[in-house]
């Protein structure tokens, strides 16, 4: 298997976008990463998006995007594992690379969610849960992810305190974010006297509807030496990814997430690091209850502790695991597609010293978490620079 | 880069299958691929769909699948190019394998079209052209190859007669496909009077909507030669991936299609292999024009000259190039993710000489092209019996 590094990043500001198309948004995005990349031409494209033949009635964007990125004639498809699709964008783009069937790939992700049509976001995003079993009977991803949060404080303690200081923390970096939806700061009484959502989540745990892309550029690491400018080369060390049962309702456990777990121990095992190596990492907040059983899984804090570790501030920036620096899902928005894709961003841009104000001093190996549905996919990604 | 064989293969019935839901349609043919190939756990699953969101809204099926298939927590994830999302599944599990990430992949296909609800068939399928500039000015598939057909006609002197052998030969071949959705023969005169879609292209043109599913399990050669059962393998040796412009009135001619052309070119290229080696193809019949263009840009006959190699009988079972042994799109079904899929299963079957009464005698070497679109994307297989 051949080695990969990530050469170029790209993401433009993300929000209500109303101004620009999912293909202009995109394009523009890709555009700073082949310019962050210091290269001209494409081998091929993967782009993660959930659902854009629900939200802009656009299927096919694969070939789309290609086109309206002036590489026409390239391969190029879409990849979806539900929010988790940025993730597995990469992750394609990763083996088209290590097998060596290609050297530049980009693995790119987009969704544009505030003008959907039909039905709404809220039905298109209910897709990723089963239709049959689940959304038939009225279930919604918040009160999916409340059923998680109220059995995770039954079982051990949890408590609405410590959630909101997820949302806290998250806002706190995300303010220090640019190109984040909501770079505003909250605080714990606002986060739980925001508007009851789902029992026990407030507007103010859950992440919220965006329009936006995000690019990245991987090669073969001989191109990389070759092509990459000033950048430090970051590379991929390990990759994990595993699934569970997309009904909560089938699984043994309402309060951990087994494929996050699994996912984390096929990572760890490919890149030989532990969870003491990890120096900072995106993790997939969607709601926040989602940051505290993360933790658990992927074994910076023992199972049943999440909450008690970020309410003695382990993950802020400074601490001993600092997470979610770019703001996350929470502040910084979620475009499902796109949210896998931003995250190896972040972690990029932390390794390479480019974060300013929300910069963890010394980071050397990242992890990025991304999850779709209750959990159902994830993956993880571990990266080091060189 | 490591080789990669086909070692099991599964396809149940095609057609409007009311009785049974997507994931149950795709697991039975997952089971048969599972037991051909004579293995009991896979390393991972790819699902080519192109819709699942619009045409049962259920996005996410790569881990709802994984759960169903009894092979929960393995990576799954589904991936999309339209009508060529199939040719895709099988494309990424092949690098999945060649990277030596993993040894056993699950390539699938699924598509459950006749049930559909909100917009319709229609809708759904129209989405893969461009939105913004073909289908909101009320453009539709048939309506868009039925301008390539005319201006064939205009550029090449292509009559409506040779259309017509593309049905007939293809409903002959599918007659002896008990898989296929309408395995009855057509007469030259019965596609020329039947319902008038979009003129010249009449309904027995165009390929129809379909409920199906198909599998095929890929392994490294060490693995493939352990575990298979008494099926010689099938090695695929060539793979070619190009785009074009989704909207057709961006491409310089419209009798073309350079994505199928680059494709080919890509796949003989990596294979070694020239038209003049391959024994046997299964092409992307979605109307019978594209057949006879596909034809041409394969290079099985010149530029402009398709028809006349059509009605001249070299594409039957026996001639120069049997295309479409299977029955193709046309006679076969087209359940849209499914398609790209079915067509390996089918060239697979034929290398093996499995094929019964439509099977080519002596067949070593076999080819597959899967489009999406107006050809905006196709994918080409090239395999070998070894």
């Amino acid at each position: 298997m051949r080695d990969v590094a990530i050469i170029g990043v790209g993401m433009t500001k993300w929000g209500e976008i109303w101004e620009k198309s999912l293909r202009q948004m995109f394009v523009e995005t890709a555009y700073e990463a082949i310019a962050d990349a210091g290269i001209e031409k494409l081998d091929g494209m993967y782009v993660g998006s959930m659902s854009p033949g629900l939200f802009v009635g656009q299927e096919h964007i694969g070939a789309l995007l290609a086109d309206y990125l002036g590489q026409k004639n390239m391969p190029a498809g879409r990849v979806e594992s539900a929010c988790a699709s940025g993730g597995l964008a990469v992750k394609c783009a990763f083996l088209d690379i290590a097998s060596g069937n290609s050297n530049i790939i980009l693995a790119g992700g987009v969704e544009k969610m505030t003008d959907v049509s039909g039905d709404g976001a809220t039905y298109a995003l209910a897709t990723a849960a089963d239709q049959e079993y689940e959304v038939f009977h009225g279930a919604t991803f918040p009160g999916l992810y409340a059923m998680m949060a109220r059995r995770h404080m039954h079982e051990f303690g949890t408590t609405r305190r410590q959630l909101s200081h997820v949302a806290v923390k998250n806002h706190e970096n995300g303010s220090k974010n640019p190109l984040a939806q909501y770079p505003f700061k909250v605080t714990l009484e606002g986060v739980e006297s925001s508007t009851m959502i789902a029992d026990p989540l407030t507007i103010l745990d859950c992440s919220p509807i965006t329009d936006g892309a995000a690019a990245v550029i991987l090669a073969d690491m001989e191109t990389a030496k070759k092509v990459a400018r000033n950048n430090p080369l970051v590379k991929i060390i390990g990759i994990g990814h595993a699934s569970d049962s997309i009904a909560l309702h089938d699984r043994p456990s309402l309060s951990g997430l087994e494929a996050t777990r699994l996912a984390g121990e096929r990572a760890y095992k490919m890149s030989g690091k532990t969870p003491e190596d990890i120096n900072v990492a995106e993790f997939h907040d969607c709601f926040t209850i989602a940051e505290i059983i993360v933790l658990e899984e992927l074994g910076f804090c023992p199972k049943g502790k999440g909450g008690e570790f970020t309410e003695a501030c382990n993950t802020h920036i400074g601490g001993k695991i600092p997470v979610n620096t770019s703001g996350g899902l929470k502040s910084k928005g979620h475009p499902v597609g796109a949210t896998g894709v931003a995250q190896v961003i972040e972690i990029t841009k932390q390794l390479r010293g480019e974060c300013g104000d929300r910069q963890v001093e010394g980071a050397k190996v990242g992890l990025t978490q991304n999850m779709g549905g209750t959990g159902a996919s994830s993956i993880v990604h571990i990266m080091e620079v060189l």
